[in-house]
């Protein structure tokens, strides 16, 4: 049959491309539905345009700082408009180059948005191609969530999406939610002038973080001279006038050119007819995933989708292990190592492990030992006098890395390796860390004073 | 006896210290001799200073790349004077605290150079007083080499030191030697806005690594304006009517504002009246050790002063061991692990490992597999396009990491912990990468095709 495939890959982002790319160096018949842009949200509107127009405009952070100490007399000057086209075009340049990688490895590209028929069937898109399948990969992703109260208007109140896209600088924006996402947005904007304001429901910024962390950014982000609100509710965020108007409970308001609501992401799992292939979601809209990642006897949902880690690399290691595993490359369950997580910009935020908070919940001698970015010669260079590195300790056993701080998301993979490792406090290590860099806070954390927490 | 100490330790450097250190810290009563600074050459006209200045000025460089793609419209302006005197007082800073830390250890510290009377006895500075010791650690480290046709004056032709001292930017520079300290040095007044010439007697730049990286930093050091010479002979370089003067053997002329000569560092080993306490020096100076780092039966030498790797943290991990050693905490010999090596700036080198030319030789299943920046969107974000980590295999197993391009020493700590944990070629990795993440260049050289080479 013309229309069956052994495996059908539902989404193009970071999960269902690489779900098609290894299912079809499996050697399986392999079909992916896409209704818009290959690459997904990370690739379009996530994790990569974020970064390139913080890295592209680095220099106006780096020398801020030194501006500080006098060293920089005037800034760079910057032409935001330049800096979007040339991220555009290098999205483009990925779009293209994934799609060919996938028609290269002879995946049937189907353009429309898939939706279950039957345990084993899909119709795609508008053209209503019903397709058959051995086995589904359902990789749909995310969307930016809204709550009831906040309207986005695609001009004044914006999506992390309609943000990225805008292209001049706003005066003045307000910023709903003080996840990653607003806070990346708000530095992009920030660096070129725009007065931001960022307003938080929960006690503190990045809530899935520690408290040392949430408090350490939001310091930051002040001395920067953004207006921050926490643990408010608010009441309305909508345009007006060509504005942007928010309303705390309270009735205070607070107005500015534009607003980004950035308050999460829900699962794109509405449309899919997921009752069709027996398929529950949670209450939350996440579909309900077995311990091989199946949320149905066919199907497999990798990605924000199931809602585990709503992020790109842990959507791509889901997607490598549901493609082996419907192609019957493996066998056993889902177990993947701790998923690293950063937040990019002046002041990065980066976690391997638990937070000290979930640590301590399992009880035990759990330590906590520190080093601080001012001891370290990289870090003072770049006038990144305020961060710390934290090891979680259970026993002499180190648990988890997590730090805070000018440059820390460099430290990412070498901190997943040293747990990997299994490292001991105080004893020697097995390598010899070069003098000097950043990593060497990695190292005196591990000798440094380990403080009991629980 | 007031003048006998259990260890004695000459040298105030990195391996100085750091014996002095770890050797107070399991009770020896210690001693330390430095006629000069705290810190020794890393910290007061090394690696420190150089990184720096080269943090300090990182703007300029990352605006003058996105000048290239019109995303900068004008380069920030900087105050090179004030950041001399901020690094200054950094480094100031750092040798007060250093020495502090001596004295908290109870370390004696002695204003002098150290002078051998006897296998077991010194003479300390012109003061002329006599230590005894138990056991000596010798770690007077290196000072800059000069050929005998190179005439530094100090205020035309500079040793790195001089130039690291410089208040005012010369408007041009002929720097003697391709290797790191040429590299950095020559970056950092590049930067200010500085012409550099800059000459290496061998066929290629960073003689030490292999030649595509060579050829590599070449190529782009071409790209930013500076005049390059390689395999090229100087006759004479020294001052004449207050400027520079390099005369090569075929004749041809080089003036410049100022020179720097950096063609390597030479022991600090004479005047130490080796022969004294039985300590032989190769023929070109350097102490020679047996395997437990033992250059006589009650001295050891730490550091530069034993020629094994000119390099600050190998300095610091021998200094570990022979104190350890000379306080009877461990036997056996001296077996460290690989030695990392950084070259810093706008297009960084790092190795961990042998080169290939090295591994080449061992012969063997040799092969080399790698990933270029321009995959790597964190590179693509800041214009570092040209880069490339290679991995060096035997068989399947990884035996060195090599990197040229921007950003590069920030993969070296993950290099060494991937080298350390032994990875296999195409084999599943026990980590996930974040993304995006420069890192993500080390797991896609991982499983990149791996090309023969032996």
């Amino acid at each position: 049959m013309n229309n069956h495939f052994d495996i059908l890959i539902l989404g193009g982002g970071p999960a269902g491309t690489r779900a098609a790319l290894d299912a079809a160096g499996y050697g399986a018949k392999c079909a992916l539905a896409e209704p818009a842009f290959f690459g997904g949200t990370c690739m379009n509107s996530g994790c990569i345009p974020t970064k390139f127009l913080l890295g592209g405009s680095a220099s106006l952070d780096l020398a801020a700082t030194q501006q500080r100490f006098k060293v920089v007399l005037s800034k760079p000057v910057l032409d935001f408009a330049a800096l979007q086209a040339r991220k555009n075009r290098f999205i483009k340049g990925l779009r293209v180059s994934l799609q060919k990688d996938l028609e290269n490895a002879g995946v049937a590209v189907f353009k429309g948005k898939g939706q279950f028929t039957g345990p084993q069937s899909a119709r795609i898109g508008g053209a209503g191609q019903e397709l058959t399948f051995d086995k589904c990969i359902a990789a749909t992703g995310s969307v930016p969530a809204f709550f009831p109260t906040m309207k986005a208007d695609g001009a004044n109140v914006l999506s992390s999406a309609g943000a990225l896209g805008l292209e001049t600088v706003p005066e003045s924006m307000i910023i709903a939610g003080g996840g990653p996402i607003g806070l990346e947005l708000g530095e992009i904007f920030h660096r070129f002038g725009c007065r931001v304001t960022l307003v938080e429901g929960m006690p503190r910024l990045l809530p899935a973080e520690d408290e040392e962390t949430g408090a350490a950014v939001e310091a930051h982000f002040r001395r920067e001279g953004w207006n921050i609100f926490t643990d408010r509710r608010i009441a309305e965020l909508n345009a007006q006038d060509g504005r942007a108007v928010l309303r705390f409970d309270d009735g205070e308001e607070l107005r500015a050119a534009r607003a980004l609501i950035a308050v999460g992401r829900r699962p794109a799992s509405a449309g899919l007819s997921v009752e069709a292939a027996g398929i529950t979601l949670n209450e939350r809209g996440f579909a309900v995933c077995d311990d091989a990642l199946r949320c149905s006897e066919h199907v497999y949902a990798a990605g924000d989708l199931n809602g585990r880690a709503m992020l790109a690399h842990a959507a791509d290691h889901q997607a490598r292990y549901a493609a082996a595993h419907a192609a019957g490359k493996i066998t056993g369950p889902y177990a993947p190592p701790p998923v690293p997580a950063c937040v990019y910009g002046s002041f990065e935020v980066m976690r391997v492990g638990p937070t000290a908070a979930e640590l301590r919940k399992k009880g035990g001698d759990i330590g906590i030992s520190r080093a601080v970015s001012a001891s370290n010669a990289i870090a003072q260079s770049l006038g990144h006098t305020r961060g710390c590195v934290r090891m979680l300790w259970e026993g002499d056993e180190l648990r988890g890395v997590a730090a805070y701080g000018g440059g820390v998301s460099h430290l990412v993979t070498a901190a997943a390796l040293l747990l990997k490792l299994g490292v001991k406090k105080n004893r020697p290590l097995p390598i010899l860390f070069a003098h000097p860099t950043l990593d060497e806070l990695l190292e005196s954390a591990i000798f440094a004073a380990k403080e009991n927490i629980a």
